[in-house]
């Protein structure tokens, strides 16, 4: 799988997932500037693509971007307000893991392994697609390419290390790769591989069984 | 990724794994009569592939195995004593499930997810080229190919209803697909991501943070 492919992540599984930049669809590998008639966002979108891939996550700027996508900075900034925001718009993700992770924090700390798997499972499960989208990005995750370390680099520094500091415990970093390791193996038994009963499980069921998992990796 | 591919799983990483039926680092995708010259074991073992990729672990029959590679069935049960330890030997795993679940089994009950945890890294961390297998069987597992419906198959029938069946619990499909969940997810972080501090960690650090979770998924 192409690095290229990262954003139509959901194609991977063989139904395309439309995202809302109108060139989810397109076929892998297309880079630098887009043809005459397509709109500046797409074009954004896919030099992002390009250059998260390229690059990794840590080292792509919002600038290079707008170079590669011949665009002024300004204009990337009109669109997107931050590079984890472009981030997720050019992957399809559903939402951006900074909201993600204030509503985790939003309650009693007893409970934040629980509040943590109801926010994950809630936002893949809501609907086909997504549950194309995760898995694709797990396929992508797992390919060994230039993809993969993008992904590791966005889980660890917009995701992970957000958490571990949020939470303010010792350890953070080990905490934090614990709870992905367990979300991570359980999306890919519910979405990639598809193992019951785990894949048909309801959310609240998944919260009971996997919640104090994520809470003792959190506090224990 | 080809399903043809998964007996070369650890060659997706780039370093190509060394078999020892002497076909693991030829070209995907070949299937049927090998030509002249080759050995006998070697034509059994790319003719289980194509008929794993093709059917599943659970349609796939030594006798159809031994009619796409040209041999008599007798000869295939002169090589390997069963559709186990063929597709052990044709994936270029370490060891057969049985003996890992006799091992796992093998001590005080209130260990065995110490146990587990302790076998199963131990297994992929005895060798860089172990590290390189796991990896590509995870990502055969996580491509959507129907690479990923064998590797389903042979999990849920030849490693977690078995070890579900030996620890005679209730709910055994349900314990052992999170169980299963904790353990993909842990090798997908330390092997396929390479996320620290997991990828670094000693074994012995990973028995006592996963270990306890195992344990309660197993008999909590």
């Amino acid at each position: 799988m192409s690095v290229a492919d990262v954003g139509d992540a959901g194609a991977v599984r063989g139904a395309g997932v439309s995202g809302d930049d109108g060139v989810a669809n397109e076929p892998p590998k297309r880079r630098g500037r887009r043809p005459a008639g397509e709109d500046t966002r797409g074009a954004i979108l896919t030099a992002a693509r390009s250059q998260f891939a390229e690059k990794g996550y840590d080292a792509t700027t919002l600038r290079g971007i707008a170079r590669v996508a011949g665009v002024d900075a300004r204009l990337v900034h009109h669109y997107f307000t931050s590079r984890e925001e472009l981030f997720v718009a050019a992957m399809n993700l559903p939402d951006v893991p900074q909201r993600l992770v204030g509503r985790i924090l939003d309650g009693p700390p007893e409970q934040l392994g629980e509040r943590l798997v109801r926010q994950f499972f809630g936002l893949w499960d809501a609907a086909p697609d997504r549950r194309q989208t995760i898995a694709g990005l797990i396929s992508v995750a797992t390919s060994g390419s230039d993809g993969a370390t993008m992904f590791r680099h966005f889980l660890t520094d917009a995701v992970l290390r957000r958490l571990a500091a949020a939470c303010e415990l010792d350890d953070p970093e080990l905490r934090a790769s614990l709870v992905a390791s367990q979300m991570m193996g359980a999306a890919m038994l519910r979405y990639s591989l598809g193992i019951e009963p785990l894949a048909s499980a309801d959310t609240e069921d998944l919260v009971a069984l996997i919640g104090p998992t994520v809470q003792r990796y959190l506090t224990g």
